[in-house]
C-alpha cells in the first residue's frame, strides 16, 4: 500500500490494526518462486522413477526408451510453461485455469476445472507425503515397516499445523526449496563431471536384473507400455499452474513478473528432471514395483524397501549411503515434498474463496477470518488424503495412478479457453503488429490444447483401471455439488428479493426479559430492555424448582423491581416450550406485533466454562429464531475470566502467504 | 396427574402439549419391577459363574465351598434389601444413596457416593454387554472369534439408540424381564423335579477335571481364595439400589410401593441365584478362567469358548443345546443383559440431574430438553465402557474385577447415613412405640453398614491388583472434578451478586444494522431497529468487493432508505475487525452508552443450509459479546425451507421412563 493512502486510512479509521499483522508486502520473484514452485519442483523427485518403474514391467531392455519418454515430458513442460506465461499475463487476477475456462468456455467448463483442481489438491497431499516418506525410508531403511504409520503421522502434523494457523513466511518456503535445488544441481554437476573423468557413478542396483512381468509384447502392447510410462512421467508437471493462481501477490508489473517466475520454474524443472534422468541411466538404476521382481535383490524382498531413484543416484554420486551429500539430498527432498503437501492445504482456501465469490461454495469461504470453515476444509482434505494413503498402503507408485488427471483436465480446458480468448482479442485488435502477436499467442495455446488434450486421453486410458476411475467419479460429484450450492443461493436470493412489505414497521414491540436468577446480568438485561422503550415489558421465569422460584419472587419484591415477573410452569423442567407458548400468547392479537426476547448471557474466557453456562439459553435462542415476529437480544455480561481470552490473537489462515499476506 | 388439575392447566395455558407426549402415568408395581430390576435380576446370569471360576483356581476340590459362599451372598442380599426398604420410605424423593449420604454424612460423603455411582454406570454397561455376548456365544459358539467386535457393536447400537432418543415404555422392560424370570424359574423347577425323579441333569463339563492354578494352599491363602470368590459373587447385588432412585415414579403410597417392589426384587434375585447355584452343583458344571485349565476339554482350548454356567445348565435341563428351552433361555438372558446395560444409559442422566441441581455438574443437566448435553454424557459413557471392553478383551470375568467397588462404597455410606438419620429421628420420637420402631430400623441399617463395609474392604483387597485400582483412581478424580465445578458456580454467583450499579439505565442507545445485501431480511432488521426508537441509527456494510459495494449503495439510494449506509473498508476481506472498530468509535464518548447491533439472520430448515449461511454473522456475534456495552439482536428471517424442520419432534430423553415420563 503506498504511504499516502496508508496515512489517509490512519487518519480516517484510527490505528485499528496492529501494523505487524498488516504487512502486505508484494512478493519479489526470488521469494515467489519458492512459494509457488515447491510443488512443481518437488515432483522431479519421483517423475523419473515412475517412468523407470513402468518400463521395468517389460524388463531391462525397455529402459533404453527412457530418454525418449523424458524428452516428451520436457517438450510437454515447455509447452505448458509457454501457455501459462500467456495465462498469467492475460488474467492477472489470480483465478488461473478456473477463471480462464469460466470466462471463455462457460460456467460448466469452469466448474469441471474447479472440481478437477479440488481433487488434485487431495492427491498432492497424498502423493507428496508418500514420496517424502519414501525418501526418508531410503535414508533410514529400518523405518520401512512403519511406512503407512509415518505417512499418517505427517498428514496429522500438517493438519495440526494448518489448523493452528502456524504463520508462514517467504523464508519457510525459500530455505528448503533453494536448499533442494542447490543439492540436486550439485549432484547433477558432480555426477556428470565424474562420468566425464571416467569415474562413472554406479547405483547399488546397477547389477540387478529385472524379472519382466510382460514378455513377448505385441507392438500394440508396447505402445501402451510406453504411453503408460509417459503418463507417469507427466507427474513432473503437477503444480505448474500454481503461479497462475498467485499473480496478485507479485510485485508490479504483476503479469510480467509472474511470467518470468514461470519461466524460471520451468527451466529449473527441466534441468533437474533431465539431469536426474540422465544420471539414472548413467548409474544404471533399476527399480521395480516389487523388490521381488529384481533379480539379485539381497535379503527378504517381500519386506525390504527399494531406495528411491534419487536416493540411489545421490549415494552413487556423493560416495555412498553414509555420505553427508546423500543425507543432505534425502533430507531436503523429504522437506520439499512435505512442503509441497502443505501447499495443497494453502491452495484449497485460495481456490475456495474464488469459488465462494461465484457462489459455488459457502459464502463464508470468500471472507477471511472464519477459521471454522477453513478448519472443516482442512480436516476434510486430510481425511480423504489419509484414507487414500491408507488404502494404497502409502505407495507413491499406486497413488500416482490417480494423480494428474485433474491437472491435465484443467490444463486442457484452460488452453482451450485461451484460444477463444485470443479469437476475441483478434477481432478487437487495432494494428497489424497486434494481430501478429495475438496469432502467435493463439498458436501456442492451440498447440497446448491439442498436446495436453492428447495427454489427458492417454492418461485416462492408461491409468483408468489402476485407480484413476476414482477420480473420474469424484470430479462429476464435485461438479454436481457446486451446481446445487449455486442453485440454492439463487433460490434464496429470489426468495429474499426486497419488496414493499419488507420494510413495514411493526405496530407494537413487546419486550420479554428471561430471568433465571436475580443477579447483575438480569439487572443489566432489564435496564437495556427499558432503554429500548417497548410498548409492553415483562420478565418471565420458568418454574423448574418450586423453592428456587419462591426465593426468586421474594428477592424480586425486596429489590422493588417494577417490571412484573411472570412464572411459567414447567412440570418436566423444560425451558423451551413454556417460553415459546408465552411468546405466542403475546403476539397472538396482532400479527404485526414484534416480540423482543432479552436473554442475559454470561461471557466466559475458558472453553470449559461454556459447558457450565448458557447451554439452555443457547438452545432456546436457536428455537426462538423459528418463530415469526420474534427478535432475540443477547445481553452479554462479561465475567472476569472473559478477559483471559486473547481476542487479539493473530489469525493466520492457510494460504495467506500466497495471497501476499505476510 | 389427576384430571382436575389437568383440566385447570388446559384452561390456563391452552393446549400446548400433544397429549400423548405428556402422559405422566405413575408406575404400578408390576411395571416398576421390570423397569428398575432388570439390572439386578440380570446379574444372576453371571454371579454363580464368577464364584465357580474363582474357586476353580484351587481345583475341583474347592467347589464344595460354593453353597456356603452363595449363602453368604444371599444373606448380604437380604440385608441390603431390608436396608434399602428403609431408605425408600425415609427418602422418597429419589435421591437414593447420594441424598442419604449428603444429608446425613455431609457433602463430601455424598460426592464420594456420586463418583462411585458414576463409575459403576460405566461398568454396568461394560459388564452387562460382555455377559450378554457371552450368552450369545454360548448359543452360537461360531461367533467366538468376533467376541470383542460383537461387544463393540452392541455398545454402538445402545449409544445410537439413546442418542436418537428411542422411546421406551414399560413394555420395553416388562416383556424381556418377565420372559427371563419365567425362563429361569421354569429351568429351576424342571431341573429340580428331574433330579428328584432320579434323572439328574448333567452338564457338558461334568466329567472335566480342573488343572488347579493354586495348589497346596496355606490356610491364609485359602481364606483369601474364598473371600475372592465371595467378592465375585457379590455382583448379584449390583443394581439393587436402582429402585431407591426411582421412588417418585411410583404410585402412591410411593415409599411403601417402592419398598414392596424392593422386596419382590430381592425375593426373585435370591430364588433365581440360589436355584442356579444349586443346579450348577447338581449338574456338576465346571468352568475355569481359561479353557486350557479344563482337563478333558475337547478341541483347541486356546481359541475355544466355554459355555456360560446358565447355558450349560439350560442345555442339561432342557435336553441339549439344540432344544427350544436352551435357545429361549440364552435369548432372554442376552436380552435382559443388554437391557441392563441400557439402564446405565438411563441412570446417568437421572443421577446427573440431581448432581446438577446441587451444582456439582453443569446446570443444564438439571433442566430437560438439552439433548446436546445428554448426548455428550452418553458418548462419554459409551467411549469409556467401549475402551474397557476393548482393553479387557470383552471378558466378563476380567471386567467384573472392576465392578461393585462403587456399589459397595455407596451401600456402606448410605447405610451409615441411615444410622445417623435414625439417631436424629430417635431424638424427636414422641412415643415409646415410635422409639422401638426406630431402634429396630437402626439395628438393620447398623448391621447393613458393618456388613457392606466389611464386604467393601474384602472386595478392595481381593480385587485391587486385578484391575480395581483403576476404580480407586477414578472415584477421587470425579470427586475433585465435581468439587471444582461447584466452586466455579459459587465464584460466579458471588461475582454476579446484584448491586445498585447493575440496574442503571444506559444513557443513550446507538442502533447499528449490519447489511450485506439489500433484501427482505435487511428490510426487516431496519424496520425492527427503527421500532425500538434508538437515539442514533445507522446501517453498516463491509467492503469485501468494490463492485458489490457500489451496487449495494446504488440500490440503497434507489429504494430511498433514510438510514445512512456506512461503508467499512476491509482490505483483507475480514468481517469482524472493521465492525468492532466502528462500534468502539460509537461508544467511545460515553461509557454508559449502549450499542445495539442488529444482525439479520436466515433461518433454514435443512442442516446443510446452515453451512451455506450465517457463518460470518455467527462468528461476529460471538466476538461482539466480549465488548462491554454491546447488545446483539438477531432478527430472524424464516426461509421457506425452515418450515420443513419438525419442531414438534418428540423429545425422548434417556431415563424418561424411570422418571415416570412415559
Amino acid at each position: 500500500m503506498p504511504p499516502a493512502t496508508s496515512l489517509l486510512k490512519r487518519l480516517v479509521v484510527g490505528r485499528p490494526f496492529r501494523s505487524d499483522r498488516l504487512a502486505h508486502e508484494l512478493l519479489p520473484k526470488r521469494i515467489a518462486l519458492p512459494i509457488f514452485a515447491s510443488d512443481p519442483l518437488s515432483s522431479v523427485t519421483y517423475a523419473t522413477q515412475e517412468i523407470l518403474l513402468i518400463l521395468a514391467l517389460g524388463g531391462v531392455t525397455f529402459l533404453h526408451l527412457t530418454p525418449w519418454i523424458a524428452l516428451a515430458v520436457v517438450v510437454l513442460l515447455v509447452v505448458v510453461v509457454l501457455s501459462y506465461r500467456q495465462v498469467v499475463q492475460a488474467y492477472p487476477s489470480g483465478g488461473g485455469s478456473y477463471e480462464v475456462a469460466s470466462r471463455n468456455l462457460g460456467r460448466s467448463a469452469g466448474l469441471v476445472v474447479a472440481g478437477a483442481l479440488l481433487v488434485d489438491y487431495i492427491l498432492t497431499v497424498a502423493v507428496s507425503v508418500a514420496a517424502g516418506v519414501d525418501n526418508i525410508i531410503s535414508a533410514v531403511p529400518e523405518l520401512n515397516p512403519y511406512r503407512v504409520l509415518i505417512n499418517i503421522v505427517f498428514v496429522v502434523l500438517l493438519t495440526a499445523m494448518n489448523l493452528r494457523g502456524v504463520r508462514e513466511s517467504g523464508r519457510t518456503f525459500a530455505v528448503p526449496t533453494y536448499a533442494f535445488v542447490v543439492g540436486v544441481l550439485l549432484m547433477i554437476v558432480i555426477g556428470l563431471v565424474e562420468t566425464l573423468v571416467g569415474h562413472r557413478p554406479v547405483a547399488e542396483s546397477a547389477h540387478y536384473g529385472i524379472h519382466a512381468e510382460q514378455v513377448g509384447l505385441s507392438s500394440l502392447a508396447l505402445v501402451f507400455l510406453v504411453l503408460r510410462a509417459f503418463s507417469s512421467g507427466c507427474t513432473a508437471l503437477t503444480g505448474a499452474e500454481a503461479i497462475s493462481n498467485g499473480v496478485p501477490a507479485f510485485r508490479r508489473p504483476k503479469g510480467l513478473n509472474a511470467a518470468r517466475t514461470m519461466s524460471a520454474m520451468g527451466i529449473l524443472s527441466i534441468v533437474m528432471f533431465s539431469g536426474i534422468t540422465l544420471l539414472a541411466l548413467i548409474s544404471q538404476v533399476k527399480i521395480a514395483e516389487s523388490a521381488c521382481d529384481l533379480v539379485g535383490y539381497p535379503g527378504d524382498c517381500a519386506n525390504g524397501a527399494q531406495r528411491t531413484v534419487i536416493a540411489q543416484i545421490a549415494a552413487a554420486v556423493f560416495g555412498g549411503d553414509q555420505s553427508i551429500g546423500f543425507y543432505y539430498l534425502q533430507g531436503t527432498a523429504a522437506l520439499i515434498l512435505i512442503l509441497a503437501a502443505n501447499t495443497a492445504f494453502n491452495g484449497f482456501p485460495l481456490l475456495g474463496s474464488i469459488l465462494a465469490r461465484d457462489r459455488y461454495l459457502p459464502r463464508q469461504l470468500h471472507t477471511r477470518g472464519d477459521r471454522l470453515t477453513f478448519s472443516n476444509g482442512i480436516i476434510l482434505l486430510a481425511l480423504v488424503a489419509g484414507a487414500l494413503i491408507y488404502a494404497f498402503e502409502g505407495s507413491t507408485t499406486k497413488l500416482i495412478q490417480l494423480y494428474i488427471i485433474g491437472v491435465f483436465t484443467s490444463f486442457t480446458l484452460c488452453q482451450a479457453g485461451m484460444v477463444r480468448h485470443w479469437n476475441r482479442e483478434l477481432r478487437q485488435a487495432a494494428t497489424a503488429a497486434d494481430r501478429r502477436r495475438i496469432r502467435r499467442a493463439r498458436v501456442i495455446n492451440a498447440f497446448g490444447t491439442c498436446f495436453t488434450g492428447v495427454v489427458l486421453v492417454v492418461v485416462l486410458i492408461t491409468k483408468f483401471s489402476h485407480g484413476a476411475y476414482l477420480v473420474v467419479i469424484a470430479i462429476p460429484v464435485l461438479f454436481v455439488m457446486m451446481r446445487s450450492i449455486q442453485r440454492h443461493y439463487r433460490r434464496v436470493r429470489d426468495e429474499l428479493e426486497p419488496d414493499d412489505s419488507g420494510g413495514l414497521l411493526p405496530s407494537r414491540v413487546h419486550a420479554v426479559v428471561l430471568v433465571s436468577t436475580f443477579h447483575k446480568p438480569t439487572q443489566r438485561a432489564l435496564a437495556f430492555a427499558k432503554a429500548a422503550r417497548p410498548d409492553t415489558l415483562s420478565a418471565i421465569t420458568i418454574n423448574v424448582d418450586d423453592a428456587e422460584t419462591r426465593e426468586l419472587q421474594r428477592i424480586w419484591e425486596s429489590h422493588g423491581i417494577k417490571v412484573p415477573l411472570k412464572v411459567l410452569e414447567s412440570p418436566y423442567r423444560e425451558i423451551t416450550r413454556p417460553v415459546l407458548n408465552y411468546i405466542k400468547t403475546l403476539s397472538r392479537d396482532s400479527p404485526r406485533d414484534v416480540v423482543c426476547v432479552y436473554i442475559p448471557e454470561y461471557v466466559v474466557g475458558r472453553w470449559w466454562e461454556n459447558l457450565l453456562h448458557n447451554q439452555s439459553a443457547l438452545r432456546l435462542k436457536g428455537r426462538l429464531l423459528f418463530e415469526p415476529g420474534v427478535m432475540v437480544v443477547s445481553v452479554p455480561w462479561q465475567l472476569r475470566s472473559s478477559s483471559r481470552r486473547d481476542l487479539e490473537r493473530a489469525e493466520h489462515l492457510p494460504g495467506d502467504v500466497r495471497r501476499g499476506i505476510l
